[in-house]
């Protein structure tokens, strides 16, 4: 009989049961992550029945002891699962009754799994968005230090793939890091919105036996309470919110890596990535693979995939709870271990990675300083319409003599329709690379310190 | 020859062209939404190339005097376009030539496209922000005012679908709006994001000729100035953050619309969509279909398309302005009209929707009281576990007898194993519904006035 | 030194590992499923390397001896892996070498872990079709099974969920039995496209030692041979399809599940689920909630997710094997084992679902009648439009008046303007419901036998 | 009083209407693409209505008649909308009964919008399949053409982006041609299912009036007819199978995008875009950038989003026609026009493309012989991981001394550990390029004639 069984639900059914559709149904193979904090949750709620008069200190004190018992046994994996702890929060009451008895069947009182697993999630994710934090920014201070360190390395810039412009290394580097600033802003803001304590909730219409919710969110150190119990017990916003911020974080760091595998192109050969994060070929032994960027660049589409079937599964959702959002808890973890992994290893990729500065200088060719060409004419009072024309002329005539843009002489240069004998000196055109100060100014790097 | 076109590119090539790539490549037919706040930028970016000294007082006046010219065109709808207008920067200055001459070639110093472009579509976004901000805050308000005078009406809260416990009507309509005021706090930080000022940022190494970018921010208004030249002019971060927004606002008015659909169909019998948002059948005439309702949910979809489709895009690109990014404007439009529809539309439902009170009032069943009958018990001392069991047992003798909970008699419930002699008085069980005051308390209500 | 660690490339790198990276790039957790068929490839590309003189036949007999040994130890549970086995190549490999000694080194010429893994892939796949396809046909004959025995009974059709025409329960059945069979021919199709030979391929250039790929084909019983060595070894499209394929059907019957869920609401009552495909609430003792349908419904979610994850990973990869790739197998493991279960568990949905033959009788309201109603009049020679119009006002007289539509009188439809005359005889009009019998003809049921 | 605006549902709406609800529910700015299959799918309708007698022969000519000025004035572009013409099904018959009178009413007897719009929809996309399948022929035929054409030119293979072997550039080419005659068989199974006849469905239950569905079949030269009117009407497979096909496709011209644009970078040089594919920029006059490429890669983000949407919309829906359903025209049209657009354009970057053949010899470097060494090796005997690492030892040591692989002396050489006694003459290790004949045989070719 089902009642046996242990189950929660208890006297009520009567049918048996398919084993596929018990594996189908069972989320404790991934829900165990939960263990520490849904031990945290249970003890701050049986404080709440305390003070609503529903425990005693002393039953208080021994479901602690209790719990103190299970998360002993779970952080020396010792804890043994039955086959019938469908989820975390039925194998630690389960084991809490085998401890202490019938006090344990108190826990639950005005409880349900609806705001409990929701409370869980919440507590476990703003954990969790602290490492990941501290693991994006251990990044962006790598890319700043670095960036500060190699500031007078000029390389092509690119636009459209095309040389365009000489830039600093230094530029590159943090036009990146700038990016992942964002990502640690939006991760602020999502996770404000996750510090927000469901508990008391109930299944949908709240707790009717007087838990003080303010006391469950002074002892769990929630930022706030949910308004709505309908609302509390069935949004997924922050779960959605975080793969989101993931996957933009990833799209930034999946284009940082697609820079990085070209500049490491025998073609390109503006760096090297170290032997920590390349592997080689099976069959080729000359080859020296960017495994680690191309893995990185990948998980962008991993991890929006997630972010992808997430709001599949929400759209059209009746309110409330419906069994459809057990579906957050695995694409929240996969997404994290996913994040952590990708931000550590671009911090080693960054960190280790050599570059070829000769390299880069050889790069950096006459036709890129046809902008400064036309700027120059500029300055020398021509309409930038005009000096833009005027400068593509002379990269066409350049091209057609096959000589580089410097090499054409005054007098080339003057044949050019209509505008070059406001030329004087050709040498003057040609004497700087423009460094855009107001690109990284000091202000910029002493934000990070 | 190329340049006779008059495209910007001026003198450069010399082969012919694809018409289908030409209109492939060309935006105008989109991007001409963009044509007010071009004009807007253009006529601060000539302010900071007069400080720059790039600029005289009368030239600054002369374009000026043009440019209104050129929006008076658009607003009046008689701005004719040229074959050549691949895009509203390229129809805008050929048209101020026409209308000022040469002064019009130098406006573009010192800036690009790239620069330029994601100047307008912040202008534009920033104003749609604002638009769709009013548009979510009359919906909200209509559902807490509707809330807020419907407050007594009881009706079944579902979870699963199921009949769970009665709730407030009141409660139902807050659980949405409360979701709504997440999108619009989200909105707010968007906007933010948003509101930052590229110009100045050029293609990509920024602006060599000393234009004061704080000058621009404060002409344009903008809150801040972007860091980084190449990632100014690539990220498009705020793109994807707005499409994101839209999909979840839209997730969660799809979850709105799935629960008024089920409400408004015959077995359910809650609510009647007034006749101006629904629509009959062109078969059979006793049809009345809550299209309006089913376009809403439907929409979810093709939001997150748009915001996938650009997350697909941007994944793996490398450094700075690529074409792809061109991509970006069709999406915000289109999610831009699709959401502004969708607020008015639900606003006007939630406005005229009629309910049924007492259709309402009989899906309240007996057996929804199975959870106060555990309650009770509880109360009376028994573990929380052991009441769920004992009032489970109750519901299947019910059920199993034809009778409803409540017309159980206490012998009968006394049968139950070990656990119903604590229940003297059948009565006094079934004595009130749980209004749960906490969910729905004044100050909620308050906070929106 | 690197080499002393057995990795495949040897004698290359000398610099040191990052564990997490080290982790990172390791697939062996997940692509472990693969021991069966990589054994099977290795198996047939010995026999290819003895044809072309590469190996002996005393080497062949030694290196399936030892192969065989592998297998056993992995059906066993015994194969024991290394800390260097980053994927199920190189642990097979090395195993193989242990057991076997040098020979073990001769298995590798002229192959790659480019084509083979896509080889191994493409076995597992193709096996794994075969089963999906025998779960997905027991489902569609238990639903034609089902639809037969249960043909008589009707109930409502609904479009836009409002109740519009009776229909044959048996043609809901087959209305989804139907989208299944598509979902049947194009596994088909998938399959075939999976079943291509790509060993060697080599790493990109394709096999220079004359290696028989027939012989390899007929080995390995593939239906055809890849075109080109570079596509074969980079190109997904099979695992895209499967992917695509599965959300497909997964939306099929997330649309069922959804009914389900309706049908089995208290409002509708038409259905119930077997106890085994339900589940209770832990806090409310009457619920009995239809979480295997809640499941499948969120599932489509899920499933497409990953789909969407793998295009966009593949979205802009440069041609030829990239890291990238490695994201496949976890795709196409996960989707393989959603499936799975969830055609299972669909199939003993269907096989005890209980239905409720006088509610759907019930729930036959007059109002549905309105179409045929319609008919009347055109068969009695009056346009359709004016009939749909005249059938439409019946049912607002009806609605208006607080009666069913077969009970308004003859005189009262006469009133309508301009069209009732044409009645003679009310009762006429409401005599039979439109059976459809085209809709589910004899031969339906009989290709299914 | 609406019944006198000429609505489809005539006589049952007495409320006013919402202009954004009017707006937002509209589908003739789109649908208006179907006017010609429209009239096409009444004129079968009408044989249908006949052969069941429900129209005379005259009729069916007048209507035919009518029909046939109905589209003259659409093919003329002077067909006048009506504000009320919310579809294009309603706006070809409200014209056919102003040019025909009352006999206009009885076309739509016993069809429903339901059928009659996925008619439509099917008969559109039947016809586009094989533009579109034109289109991809094209395509291929250029490619292979050229293959043809320069099948004697070598460049380098790679995979990671790293120089891996030698390949023939005809080789590239036909890598992704073979990807396209994929998606061409793909199209045509697509096709397939796309070519069957709903009509006859009704709204859900079917056609009552006897109307021949083989009849209809053969007037609209379908292949087959649609089993079940409940999931003819509401199934959109044939939808999202085309999205997905579009989707696929383009991530393989995504990838062929990425190589050219790689290939085209200054760095590489081995090809250049001809003027009419490249635009130039507004501020560097020396740029020549891929925009051709870059929208082909970008359009991969865009059609996959509409597949993504639509898929998200089917989600989760009920049963049989549900108004969520309006989402799909947009999605094809959109997309096959994207399609068209891409297919031609990539048809003219092909046929117009420049080689540089000897900029792709002077990149084989000789490390890239290093498999051949290894090959070498094992000629001799070696097993291959020893081989392999012996090769690698050897790119090693040129490395280390800075020269080229074939740069090494004999003796250099047999200083590696205990392998290289074995090479006797240097120079007979660097004979040859792997031509690779197995993967473009001449078979290959004919297959295209």
């Amino acid at each position: 009989m089902a009642s046996e069984s242990g189950k929660l639900w208890g006297g009520r059914f009567v049918g048996t049961v398919d084993p596929i559709m018990e594996k189908f149904n069972s989320s404790i193979t991934y829900d165990r992550h939960l263990w520490e904090v849904d031990v945290q949750g249970s003890k701050a709620y049986s404080r709440g029945l305390e003070k609503a008069g529903l425990l005693t200190k002393a039953e208080v004190d021994q479901i602690h002891h209790g719990l103190d018992k299970v998360a002993e046994e779970w952080a020396q994996d010792t804890f043994k699962l039955n086959p019938n702890d469908e989820d975390i929060h039925t194998a630690n009451e389960r084991r809490l009754k085998e401890l202490i008895g019938e006090t344990a069947g108190k826990l639950h009182t005005g409880r349900s799994r609806n705001d409990q697993v929701v409370t869980d999630l919440r507590l476990w994710m703003r954990q969790n968005c602290w490492t990941l934090s501290a693991l994006l920014w251990g990044l962006i201070r790598t890319m700043v230090d670095r960036a500060e360190a190699e500031r007078d390395i000029l390389f092509p810039g690119y636009t459209h793939l095309q040389r365009a412009q000489p830039i600093r290394w230094s530029h590159w580097i943090l036009s990146h890091a700038v990016a992942l600033t964002r990502d640690s802003e939006r991760l602020l803001e999502v996770q404000k919105r996750i510090n927000v304590l469901p508990l008391g909730s109930g299944a949908i219409a709240g707790n009717p036996l007087g838990v003080d919710r303010e006391l469950l969110r002074a002892e769990l150190n929630f930022g706030a309470i949910t308004l709505n119990s309908m609302d509390a017990t069935s949004e997924r916003d922050f779960v959605a919110e975080f793969l989101f911020w993931a996957s933009l974080c990833m799209t930034h760091l999946s284009r940082m890596a697609e820079d990085l595998i070209l500049y490491s192109t025998k073609e390109f050969s503006f760096v090297q990535l170290s032997d920590a994060y390349s592997t080689g070929s099976s069959l080729m032994p000359q080859k020296k693979n960017p495994d680690s960027l191309e893995l990185i660049r990948s998980k962008a589409g991993r991890v929006f995939g997630r972010c992808a079937g997430l709001l599949m599964t929400l759209k059209g959702l009746p309110s409330t709870y419906n069994k459809d959002l057990q579906e957050d808890k695995e694409a929240v973890f996969e997404v994290s271990d996913t994040m952590s992994a990708v931000l550590q290893v671009a911090t080693g990729i960054i960190s280790t990675l050599q570059i070829h500065p000769e390299n880069m200088a050889r790069a950096l060719s006459p036709d890129m300083l046809a902008t400064d060409l036309a700027y120059y004419l500029v300055r020398k009072g021509m309409p930038f319409r005009q000096a833009h024309e005027a400068s593509g002329k002379a990269v066409f005539m350049a091209e057609t003599k096959g000589v580089a843009l410097n090499q054409l002489s005054l007098q080339e240069l003057q044949t050019i329709r209509g505008s070059w004998h406001r030329v004087k000196k050709k040498a003057a055109v040609l004497v700087f690379y423009n460094l855009h100060q107001w690109a990284c100014p000091n202000s910029f790097w002493q934000c990070f310190c």
